[in-house]
């Protein structure tokens, strides 16, 4: 079976498991205070053209673990955080964000994507109201670019979403857990220095882009800069070979590896949409990444799953389903040649 | 310098990385449901001489997130976990306790251990007061095999300590970030069945004994496996790569290489040791794992520090400091051999 | 300015004040533990027709403690409370279930009330999915008796609810904050007995039906009784004085004080509600109960705003306004009058 | 059965009871809002000789609720609150402060007291360390005046414990769920707005002091204003009938109730404090409040407890315990008469 499932299921980037090999005797300090770390701390910033005054890099394991890190060092106890209803933090983190006490205000997305209007109405909602104490007060603002839905926010959309939070004066959080994705996408208008821009945290996804696993968080606003290791600590995000994320974004960060990467996943996954579109089936959201949602008859994807294993996302109706054909760093072409040949017999 | 400072300075066991760079084009399932992680859950209960049936295996990255996610998985809300001053839960891990709610109930430890007497005190008091429910409830028991400072329960005082838990009904969880150097203590008169025989839940460590990272939780008690992902994916505990983790695992228990790793270990401990004892240095704490603490004056340390990093512990009074000399699976025998002739020459 | 504001605005039934009054220098165990408790307890019990054997009941002070105090003494970690998006749980308690650790799953209500055909849906739904434990469980339900729009479940409605919790083996957990105008109403079809053999834990809302302060909580299923002191002790609701809940609910639960006081207010209310609908303003909810919302020209509400308080609930149109019209126990009636005559006016 | 078992076994000074009931059915905004609550305010104000520009004060029903809010309203989710072993939140509120993610870091007290020195060394100790994110951080310092043991800090002594505080720049919070024993006792020297000037955020014990229930919360530190009706509302702790609170501290802050109550419990105290001390009984702890601990036979309890209800505090050998003898603003002096000669009996 090949597998178009996800984009971690497969291991690494032959180039950083040959660096793992090449350092695995030497000796380290532990917990990220490392001179890979130290290292990959000033590629990312050279990349994100900030300074170490400007900006400090932390590194975690996860994703979801990054997210419930982020958002419990930033929010007081009253507060909330805003997000798409279709945000990875709202759906698939199994309440992680609630665990740390903090509720997950949802605003209704469309594909995967929430507007700065949106985000305007609920502050402007709750601050003038007479009596707000008796909700929860947003206090943050969680994006995911791309979205779980594999869209992109255009530059004048974050820009948008920028400006409501600097007028009540709430932190804009990006979940960057497919970061490369997004930045190497043909749609985006985005670099990573103006999202860094942007936000006031976000972070470089490394697990679903080529690492063994791996987020580099990114904060650039000075409030939320101080403790931030304590709340890592406390999260148990603090990996004790804290080597191990040095070397893995040392090598994304050089040599264009983490771009090139994604560049190719990007490829592959829009081979397969235009193979799809050919085909006629509908596209069930218009993602110009490496996720792909298409919705097809349910036989014809029975047919699929003869040879491939995909992801059955949710049913239309009786007959038809939407699924997600995914790729990653590690996608051969031939497979995907294999695929589109299926697709065209269908 | 040459680091004796911990026992995560270097990378893996050569064995796993070989295994990973074979392994790293397969496609796997994600979240540990894949094969490495099956078959390494097979050869953990083969090592433990328990059926699928009996127990549960489950894999995590790190220590204190395998601590947070066991405790919180079993306590209800008004429940706290009975542990020593010194343990990890109480005193390393940034309150990742508390933040999920729940105090540690502290007793007062004696080189890292705590006697089945004084967790009956505790738990008498406390249910036998006419109003208990103003005080915390104690709903677990917390030790750390080997202790955070290296010694060794024997296995009448784990049966004991399990005695007291089985009166009051409440579950022992053990804490074996280090289990491999106290099994293969000289001191130790367990075997991995008998103690996952005694606990309801405990782990085997990896990060520290020869993998990357990761801890293999095993639940031997009914009453604590349902949902148990659940409560791993709440806590940022479910790597999307599994494979990682089982191959880690597969790879430490297969062909004796969890326990000779640490016997090696160990055996360098007590190389050291045994010259700060015939150079009359007082042993702090008389541990027969690979971590030795022992009392220096101040400029022996320094002298020390010059060629070797170590841990400083504690100052015991103005002119003497307790140190810690650690070794893992690592530690290269003529290290210890220089470490040795510096100790000599003090 | 005469108020409608809400159904707290006075202090409590002169039966109460009387009372407290006469034993006010009574000495009392404190906590709950007092022979005026105790009484209650027996008295709820009996207008439960339940036994001590078969139910406990538990004194707290006011409604969002009893929820919260609830729902964390009944959930686990990884857990969730279903509940309509219109509940007090969701909207207007200031995030306390999520301080506790746990998400609100929230259904679409339709006037406050939510189906079992919705409950059945979003239990499918997790249960059925590959890989649930991505998600929060949901671990139980909360539904509000009345609802917060003072509208009413039926009694088949409530027992097709109850057969779905049955199903999933979770429990059903009803707000009574306002229930006896609930039972009071002439739409209600079901009595307190009859509630209380549908809910595994409810409560007798007092703070708005004629006390002080003061919710009494009537656990029936066995699984969530024990404990739950320290649940109250450690959510800040076990009043050192709990002599004062005890008389307060011995006073309601005699001489039907409880009810009659309810069927005041939805009397007035009714007055009310007749006298807005003959001058053919829209109903916004069809509340057969103590709250009515109706939508009026903004200058109408002004006009009435010149002589009484009301709640503006929420815009319709530029020009029309839902506002609520609240009655209590102590609305007298010539000031429905007045009402009524300024309504007439408009 | 005469009790002198606690503060809170009676109802309200009569003063409070007259008022309620001549209020009654005054019509008054919900939570805090309304005018009884505003001259409080004002009131308590003028006690402590502070502007509302200075501080803000607010009212909370209880201790445990009261200390929960404030402390979950200042620490981040990494910081934990410094307290007496013995402190009220360390021991006796069911892990309250860990519910809500915080750890108290206890410190050895003597007779209920800790010194500045103690606090300073322990915030020295976790600050000057080199990797301190692995602990967590304390984050304010909570002291109770007087202490749960009845003593007193001198002036001296709790402006010693301020400078620390403002030395590490964490804020100091005084619980004051007894502070009028305190204020009115022979050994205090201290006034309300020393003390008001000493702390960030302290609390005017009510439930203890006369009222039915009720703390006032002051709040003179600006960080900690902002928002902290969000967080009473989330912990429970906001009455809808706040009226009730208001009421109340309008009483006890005229006509010097609030510690002519007080001084009348102390001394009657302290009669019971000489006639054990005349038979001779040890004084366990040396408190100048309306607590007295002293140690007697056991048999000597027992014939004590024929006629009076004595706290039983703890055992000190076989046969003899240490008690607690608690008067409060109800305590009747021929009660106190009838124990004098039962204790002379002895």
């Amino acid at each position: 079976m090949i597998q178009f499932q996800c984009d971690y299921n497969e291991g690494c980037a032959p180039e950083i498991l040959k660096r793992l090999a090449e350092t695995n005797l030497e000796q380290n300090e532990g917990y990220g205070m490392d001179a890979h770390c130290n290292h990959a701390r000033q590629l990312i910033l050279q990349a994100c053209k900030l300074t170490a005054q400007k900006a400090d890099v932390h590194f975690l394991v996860g994703g979801t673990q990054a997210n419930a890190t982020v958002i419990s060092s930033i929010l007081k106890a009253h507060q909330g955080v805003v997000a798409a209803h279709t945000g990875h933090i709202a759906v698939h983190e199994t309440g992680a964000i609630e665990h740390s006490g903090h509720k997950v205000i949802a605003l209704h997305a469309h594909n995967g994507l929430i507007t700065a209007q949106q985000v305007r109405q609920v502050l402007h909602s709750h601050f003038s109201q007479d009596e707000p104490e008796h909700m929860v007060q947003p206090g943050m603002v969680y994006i995911s670019y791309p979205s779980e839905y594999g869209t992109l926010y255009s530059r004048q959309e974050l820009l948008d979403i920028r400006k409501v939070c600097s007028d009540y004066q709430i932190p804009l959080f990006v979940d960057g857990a497919r970061l490369g994705y997004g930045l190497a996408s043909y749609q985006s208008d985005i670099t990573l220095p103006q999202l860094a821009h942007i936000a006031d945290v976000f972070y470089i996804g490394g697990t679903k882009q080529g690492a063994l696993f791996g987020e580099a968080i990114v904060i650039t606003n000075d409030a939320f800069k101080r403790d931030f290791r304590y709340h890592i600590k406390q999260g148990g995000g603090m990996l004790a070979k804290g080597r191990l994320l040095g070397i893995q974004f040392e090598e994304l960060m050089q040599n264009d590896l983490y771009l090139r990467l994604a560049r190719h996943a990007n490829e592959q996954a829009l081979r397969i949409r235009d193979a799809l579109i050919r085909k006629g089936y509908p596209q069930a959201v218009p993602s110009p990444t490496n996720q792909q949602f298409f919705t097809l008859p349910n036989d014809h994807i029975q047919r699929l799953q003869q040879q491939f294993i995909i992801s059955v996302w949710e049913p239309v109706d009786d007959s038809h389903t939407t699924v997600r054909f995914c790729t990653s760093w590690a996608t051969q072409p031939h497979n995907v040649e294999l695929l589109i040949q299926a697709i065209e017999r269908l």
